[in-house]
């Protein structure tokens, strides 16, 4: 696990149906990415503000276990992240913020590494690339 | 009246009380007023794009009268303009599409036109002017 | 083809990078899945109104071909359905409106249908399924 | 000052312009007026779910003074409320999180109770009177 970001789902983000909009899964997504970026000391505001680099997306894709309700405190997960040389997926997990094993839904996002001026792909940057760069714990095992 | 944008209020607008969340209201206006302006061939993607000149707002407000749910049909009326030397203010109201008498809200947006490059107020611009300039058909009336 | 709903990109659907903010993507697609339901006489604010059935998501993913940005006038094409015994897949394409080989995104919702009052799986009902249950032209092909 | 939400602008809360979308000042307002019940113990989604009753508003504005940026860090006040039988009037200011004399934006939003099978307006719940029946400061002075 990389980042927790505890959250209440609101007021506005419920639908006509009485549960979470699912669109809303993905910004709770982006939301644990850039506090995570953001807590690892990378400004990305600065480094958009710059035209520095950008980092869009190529895919994304969510899988909703339970529906989420208006108050649910959740904490939203980022659980790992996969680096290719131009490219990061970001795995994501959903879950009742009081017990780890009560999943609402998982996700990932692919993002492509690009230069802001010309839309080009460019390497993952150093600074993002220690973020991810993490073995996980089961990976020392045998 | 200056325009009229009909609409379905969205499955994904509702709040958990199950009516329109109120914040909705004001992108409502703002959709209204960006559609006026292409209707009269104010392509502002454009004007934005090349820096010409912006609209932020220097105030908003919003009067509810009936609580807007998922699947009303409405027109959001953008009802006049008042122009300034450096501002405007839009004025709105949106009802059910089936029926003028019944309105579920009006409002107000005051835009202050600025340079883009300095964010400095400047003149309304001649385009948006000629948009507003209405004479009112009951200003004539006596 | 099952139906194309055509829209112009937002000035509030872009993000601080300047494009299309990805999880706006989502809110095209279900709008254009909404908007084929109410062209085909399925009054689904009445439907979910009344408690009679639901259809939350499973699974939603998108692909990102090439940045949407404010103005672009795009057409949301709702491709093709997949029918299950209690569920639904919708698949989607957002394309520029006048040049259907200008692909930004492609995507699918899994839908699956529910009893309201309980939350639990149901067979698609009939008027979903005369919906989705097109043979494609080129199915009849060879 | 009843309560301060401390908050980042988002990513996605910008637009076109490449500010924050006016709208979205409106939703950092709710959040506050949310994040002030919670503190106090109001539970408002149980509240909701048990349908006792609602706050839905009669109106609402906002005045902008500063554009707010990306990843700006703003601190959302919930400066006073102003109670009548019947409704409460809540006011808002957003301000630079490390210098409270740069103030982005007010505003106001008044709320009416009602009973919520019903929609008839019915007396400030006490709990609510509780949180807003603050004598201010300054109203010691002479």
């Amino acid at each position: 696990m990389l980042f927790t970001l505890a959250r209440q789902v609101r007021f506005q983000d419920i639908d006509a149906a009485g549960i979470l909009f699912y669109a809303r899964a993905f910004e709770y997504f982006h939301d644990a990415y850039a506090a995570l970026l953001d807590a690892r000391g990378i400004d990305l505001p600065a480094i958009i503000a710059q035209k520095r680099w950008g980092a869009p997306l190529g895919h994304a894709e969510a899988d909703f276990k339970a529906p989420m309700r208006y108050g649910d405190r959740v904490a939203v997960d980022v659980l790992s992240g996969e680096l290719g040389a131009k490219s990061l997926k970001v795995f994501y997990r959903v879950r009742a913020e009081s017990d780890e094993t009560r999943v609402f839904c998982t996700g990932m996002t692919a993002h492509v590494f690009i230069d802001f001026a010309t839309f080009k792909a460019r390497a993952v940057p150093d600074e993002v690339r220690a973020v991810f760069a993490v073995k996980r714990e089961d990976e020392d095992a045998g």
